[in-house]
């Protein structure tokens, strides 16, 4: 029952987020996107920023369930990768709220290390995958850290170009295609 | 004189924007941070929105003047672009003031197509370069478009990594450098 309220006020924390952005998110808000009541909100969470903060929490445990969950084969793994970082839904509000949390990561530590965690994640999975890969023979011997570091990076560059120049995110999921076909002498069926 | 005041009051927003963050900066801290009274900041700009607008705008025009200025060498020309994305000091809190902007740009237009001129100028630079380099046969044949395109979604992923994470840029200039070599069979000297 405890989880469950806690997981209500985490979604309606997402649905507020994108709704109002960072700067007008406020508990009474996300108590009306919600079945719970502001003064429930208060008693499992003392501060917008910790609510944020578990709200990335289950984002990023979310987004590691998503990736344990794969296929043994490393080329299948890494086209779940970009799907599940390219495949979203065009209308979707998501890419815009996260950048503003992530704008004010330096103000806020704890937003900081879930974006580490993140990243840590991203990283470990692609350096996984590169490595398996070449061991299987389906890969180019490669420096599998530093392609995991350059599709993390891309991936990066790609939210942002998305957020403030209106880009589609497919043109950065091309960068990512023709880097790794350059790189493993493979890239994602039907791209690139 | 008028430019010179325009001039005060833009200088002023940026210092205004580092010290105090996107949604705390008003038109009475702009004119502290100055010697410009209150009264003439709105006698030049309406609202906070058009004066932030003139600051990417002057920001822009900067960056074109800094990168038209280079010497002919194509070689010399990428190596400045690099130097002048990530030569900056580190304690400069400009990075994080600008990403705020970058994620207020869905909400305001003019920030946009200020930050898409400057993704075009980024990426004219890159590709002519590219190009120059390729015909004078420092570099291996590559589509100069294809680099410039990498490099842009490089530097804003470096620049997100900077902000959101905390890390340091010298971190993305190898990812770039270690492209460059092995795409253009070239790197600026004394990295990679």
């Amino acid at each position: 029952m405890e989880a469950e309220t806690t997981e209500t006020i985490i979604r309606a924390t997402g649905r507020s987020l994108c709704e109002h952005g960072y700067a007008d998110l406020t508990m009474q808000r996300i108590a009306a996107a919600s079945s719970v009541t502001t003064a429930a909100i208060h008693y499992h969470f003392d501060t917008k920023e910790e609510l944020l903060d578990a709200f990335l929490d289950d984002l990023v445990d979310r987004f590691e369930a998503q990736l344990a969950c794969e296929a043994g084969d490393p080329r299948q793994r890494l086209a779940t990768l970009l799907d599940s970082v390219f495949d979203a839904d065009p209308d979707d509000e998501f890419p815009v709220a996260l950048m503003e949390l992530k704008a004010q990561a330096p103000y806020h530590d704890p937003y900081r290390e879930r974006f580490r965690e993140l990243d840590g994640t991203l990283r470990a999975v692609v350096e996984a995958a590169v490595d398996d890969g070449i061991e299987a023979g389906h890969f180019e011997a490669a420096d599998a850290g530093e392609v995991a570091r350059f599709v993390a990076t891309a991936i990066n560059g790609g939210h942002l170009r998305q957020v403030a120049l209106g880009e589609e995110p497919a043109e950065t999921r091309r960068v990512i295609e023709r880097y790794l076909d350059a790189r493993l002498g493979w890239h994602p069926e039907g791209s690139a």
